[in-house]
């Protein structure tokens, strides 16, 4: 295990009834606050309101930017930079699921430098400062509003990159699991195989780890695995809605990185996948996760999943190991395409083979995918093909 | 679960060779620094040396106070408080375990109070600013690199009491497990117990909880029953010495808190023992556990208990659940007092039943102590004199 720094300072109001907070939290940032969200279902659930009627009661000044879009283009990083800058704003409040979040991050990025956003997601630019940002969730699924992340899309290029500066970690979040209630069955199920998804880029890795981060990694992974079936029947199961919301934000904070420098596998692909098509990201996360463990599976890696299969889906740990690996991964599919009534193929959403030779180039570049196990060009568009 | 507010924005730097940050990170906060330490152990390990240099290096003006106790006294904190008016300093850089720690965040507290530091630990008067405490972790145990927690003991009145406010919390803590190298058998072991109860107090609860937290707190206490024995046999072993460290500062930085907001029973009943015998801490915990478990054990709360045994120590889940409560006490003591060869009884450490009464009514003062089981002065009588 290598060293790491362990850096999280967002603050979390969590539960029920903690917007009281908001308008304190608010005006120790600033003045002038540019409310941020997406096409408007904020509205209907009344959430826009309560959220206006506390700015109002702390005397705030209000602007308001909102039509993001899932998978965030960076045209509207853009418009509300442009926003940012023409009236001096002092603090964004991103209130949605993550592309809401993860565009604020990039607009408050942004608005701290003179030219296209897409300079800073590219790297052509750095990002060293920050509007500071708040978020209120609505979504659980991907963490955005307690990490250092923002994926932005540019649909003229095909290109959804990662944008990653501790300086657009948020200072709050609000975490009220009652505000995912309305959250539809589909978009439930999205967000539990982001969740799962963001703790497996991690937990399958050959680098020495901490015992402890398996351990709590396995916890949570059977927190989802419990949960989103009871969250898909009872849209209004407190618990439920409690433990994905928390899960959604510690599966990516940082925490259980620990010291693991091993890149990721299934989201530079799904990124692809979702750059060219449109697809909602955990979608795309699931149809995914089980061809690639299936695809990678070998004597090398095997002990992982075996750990996988015998912790998370309490598979006997006296079957050998091999095959305690293999019926891990179907037990994922299963929950991912039965349980969940996900998807279960590329074909069905859409999706042929036309762009999977270049999608596989842009992931790899001239070398291999590093990760897990390493994956070439040739890899990765076999992985492709399973999902069909 | 309630709500809860999260809160925890030390950030830390983890593992081997991380001091190249202490100047950058002190030169932040300030100019000049008071550097706390204990009797002097780390002029023997040689880190002391490190520290200076570093500090030397980035140009601060430095200041020492040494000789801060185990189970730390409110004169040390007084004293170390007027070193601060004194000098106008403006960081704390503690160098030690849980109990220089701890002195130091509540010197830092002092510093701004005109009075005895004790009108502070009694609540007589509120902590509401804290000069900031940068610490250099030594021994892993109390968490207190993490938390917002200083026990401070007066032997006067034979009272050890905890002070808690979030402006104490540590703004930067360095994790370097090698540093534990050199800590002994029996402190690696009292310190493991110590771990062990934070998170004890915390899981043992009525309450309806995320069941993340649970498992999460199953995986941790694991991973201190795994690594403690390798400890001791092993000093030099950093995959030990690491997730033990981890496993200290996550026992007790909130985040397992969750919405609980039960009383813990172990830790006030153990204060009273340190503050009438000066024991430590840690010892004191690993012999009243069992017991307490033991005494408390009903039909209402078997099913924790079952829950602890099967996850933590895998006992069979299909014994009846009173009988899974029972081996899990056994072995939970065997882990105690054969696999940590700590001292079994009060009776050992020379502790007779002469002030039981007088302790548990501190403990209880008119009413009872809340917790997993609410105690009458009569149970924490009996208790006590179960670990004769």
């Amino acid at each position: 295990m290598k060293h790491f720094i362990y850096d999280i300072p967002t603050k979390v109001y969590f539960g029920e009834n903690q917007l009281g907070h908001l308008g304190a939290e608010i005006s120790r940032l600033g003045k002038k606050v540019l409310v941020t969200y997406g096409g408007g279902s904020i509205k209907k659930t009344g959430l826009y309101g309560q959220v206006m009627a506390e700015l109002q009661k702390s005397g705030l000044e209000i602007f308001e930017f909102s039509g993001i879009e899932p998978n965030p283009k960076v045209t509207s990083v853009n418009a509300g930079a442009e926003i940012c800058k023409k009236e001096n704003i002092d603090v964004l409040l991103a209130v949605g699921g993550g592309s809401v979040i993860d565009c604020t991050k990039a607009i408050g990025a942004a608005a701290y430098y003179e030219g296209d956003a897409w300079d800073l997601v590219i790297k052509k630019a750095p990002v060293d400062k920050c509007i500071p940002v708040v978020s209120i969730l609505t979504l659980s699924a991907t963490g955005s509003e307690m990490d250092a992340n923002a994926v932005i899309s540019n649909p003229e290029t095909h290109d959804k990159i990662g944008l990653k500066s501790p300086v657009m970690v948020p200072k709050v979040s609000f975490l009220d699991p009652t505000v995912t209630y309305t959250v539809n069955k589909y978009q439930t199920a999205c967000g539990a195989a982001d969740i799962l998804s963001h703790i497996m880029e991690v937990y399958f890795n050959m680098e020495q780890d901490l015992y402890m981060l398996d351990r709590t990694m396995e916890g949570i992974m059977k927190t989802v695995i419990k949960y989103a079936p009871i969250a898909l029947a009872e849209p209004e199961n407190y618990e439920a809605r409690a433990n994905l919301m928390w899960a959604s934000s510690w599966a990516i904070n940082g925490f259980l990185k620990g010291g693991r420098t091993l890149g990721w596998s299934c989201h530079p692909m799904e990124h692809q996948l979702s750059a060219y098509y449109d697809i909602t990201h955990g979608l795309g996360l699931a149809i995914l996760t089980p061809r690639w463990l299936d695809y990678i599976l070998d004597e090398n890696n095997v002990s992982k999943l075996y750990d996988f299969g015998t912790h998370v889906f309490e598979i006997d740990k006296n079957l050998p190991a091999m095959a305690v690996a293999k019926q891990s991964i179907e037990m994922l599919s299963d929950f991912f395409f039965k349980t969940l009534e996900l998807q279960s193929t590329l074909t069905e959403i859409g999706i042929d083979e036309t762009h999977f030779e270049m999608m596989a180039k842009k992931i790899c570049g001239d070398g291999t995918l590093t990760g897990f196990k390493p994956l070439t060009q040739q890899d990765v568009v076999n992985i492709f093909k399973m999902c069909l």
